[in-house]
């Protein structure tokens, strides 16, 4: 139980977690803190948060838990903003997509707090951003991912373990660079190529007529390129090594499939095909 | 009003087009025929067609209109079967996903009957195949493109234009190279980069984690890697100019992007995000 958590960026992620949380009965107060005054306004209208505050050393004292969701790029600003006024009662954690470079700026910025920053990354998402696309059940039955720090004391991974299973998330430990590697394959490449593959129809001259017949097929294979671009920005930047490194397997087996049309192999082509709809249908019976 | 309808191949489209008509109270009696001795018989039972016929000149007979719903490699043996037994008065069309390769068979195998047969292609479907997944309402309010040829006789551009329009799609006409080249940008491209990006995880040794991880994002993003293997590699065959075209563009896409991540190039992966995103909205708006 939270008697006060605080929001640092009050939108899909860090509204959801805070509705989740008072729809469970598991916190008394939420401070909503962030760059946007609309975006707070809207929070406390509909009654994810409790209250806004600017101040931060005021939003952080006394507080139990403190959230950051915001796009990973302002990671490094917010810790630098936050340190001063973190005490020892007070537990971190964050909600960005990559974790290696938070672990980094961890070190670099919050190095007097490393007991109580605690890194996680929940699985869940939409292409809304927002916060009146926050949902108190959008965690649940979904994974989170934490990813602790060797300086983390015990206790302040319960504190941010308990309060995601409470959101009915299923918590999940890795390392940081075991993070960065499975999302870089499962969902910044996807994303990746979706926004590619918009703009590519986007920036061509008969693009108006491509959209006229585009059918349902393309609406939901490009649906994640509608995500945040601020956020998906800062991903490929954040994860840029483990990104790359995918990337740059995806394209060769793009090569490949090029080689297979360019010489009419419908068998090769028909073999590649077959095993991803098989293993496609496995992944749909977990 | 068609007194006789004949379905070659009863599968997703074929069904669809034969409930759809149906329902319309548009056909009188509907006659499938195909390679599938259990799919025509899960059809009959099914009631999506009212007889088997595994003579085709008794199926042919009498027929006002033939729809070949089979995967575009299957083209040129029916044409060469069904010639012999076409009488005037049967209008033959197709679904076929492509365009341009129907016209030369056709050219080459239905040589006397080129005022009869009149190309289309429903633009519809689902990541489901088989009889099983045909439903009335699978054209309802969708696109169905035809590429009528030179040779064709008015009327039965008509009898095609009219049945499609009794299941609830709307016509449009084009040139089977307007047709493939669209499609190819718009649909097989997708389907390609779907099938290509699922093969690529799964023939991982770490696959089995992958998928462990991979969200909704993934999911939705490969739904159309879940398509018929057999259907989509003839595609790739048929189409095989128009793909290429646009495989290699999206790969000097993708190389792009490969640079911009490569140099952290921020508002130059931030900009193409937004006009995907902005693009996107748009469409979905239509």
């Amino acid at each position: 139980m939270l008697n006060k958590l605080v929001i640092v960026g009050v939108g899909l992620i860090g509204g959801s977690f805070a509705l989740a949380l008072k729809k469970a009965g598991y916190v008394r107060h939420v401070v909503g803190v962030g760059r946007s005054e609309k975006q707070l306004k809207l929070a406390l209208q509909l009654k994810v948060i409790d209250a806004i505050e600017t101040d931060l050393k005021a939003a952080l004292s006394d507080a139990d838990l403190v959230l950051i969701a915001a796009p990973v790029g302002q990671t490094e600003n917010l810790f630098k903003q936050i340190a001063p006024h973190l005490t020892q009662g007070t537990v971190v954690t964050d909600a960005g997509s990559t974790k290696q470079n938070i672990a980094a700026l961890a070190h670099k910025c919050l190095a007097n707090h490393l007991t109580q920053f605690v890194p996680g990354h929940p699985i869940a998402g939409a292409e809304q951003s927002g916060v009146s696309a926050a949902r108190a059940d959008l965690f649940e039955n979904k994974t989170t991912v934490l990813t602790p720090m060797p300086e983390n004391d015990a206790k302040a991974i319960d504190v941010v373990s308990d309060a995601w299973n409470a959101c009915g998330a299923m918590v999940k430990s890795m390392t940081p660079q075991q993070h960065d590697s499975i999302f870089a394959a499962v969902s910044h490449l996807p994303h990746l190529l979706a926004f590619t593959l918009v703009n590519y129809i986007a920036q061509r001259d008969d693009a108006e007529t491509l959209f006229d017949f585009a059918a349902s097929g393309f609406k939901d294979s490009t649906r994640i390129a509608g995500s945040s671009p601020e956020m998906w920005r800062d991903i490929c930047v954040a994860n840029r090594n483990a990104l790359l490194k995918e990337l740059t397997s995806y394209q060769r087996q793009l090569a490949r499939m090029h080689e297979l049309i360019d010489r009419s192999d419908a068998s090769g082509i028909e073999a590649i095909f077959e095993r991803a709809k098989a293993a496609r249908q496995k992944y749909l019976k977990r």
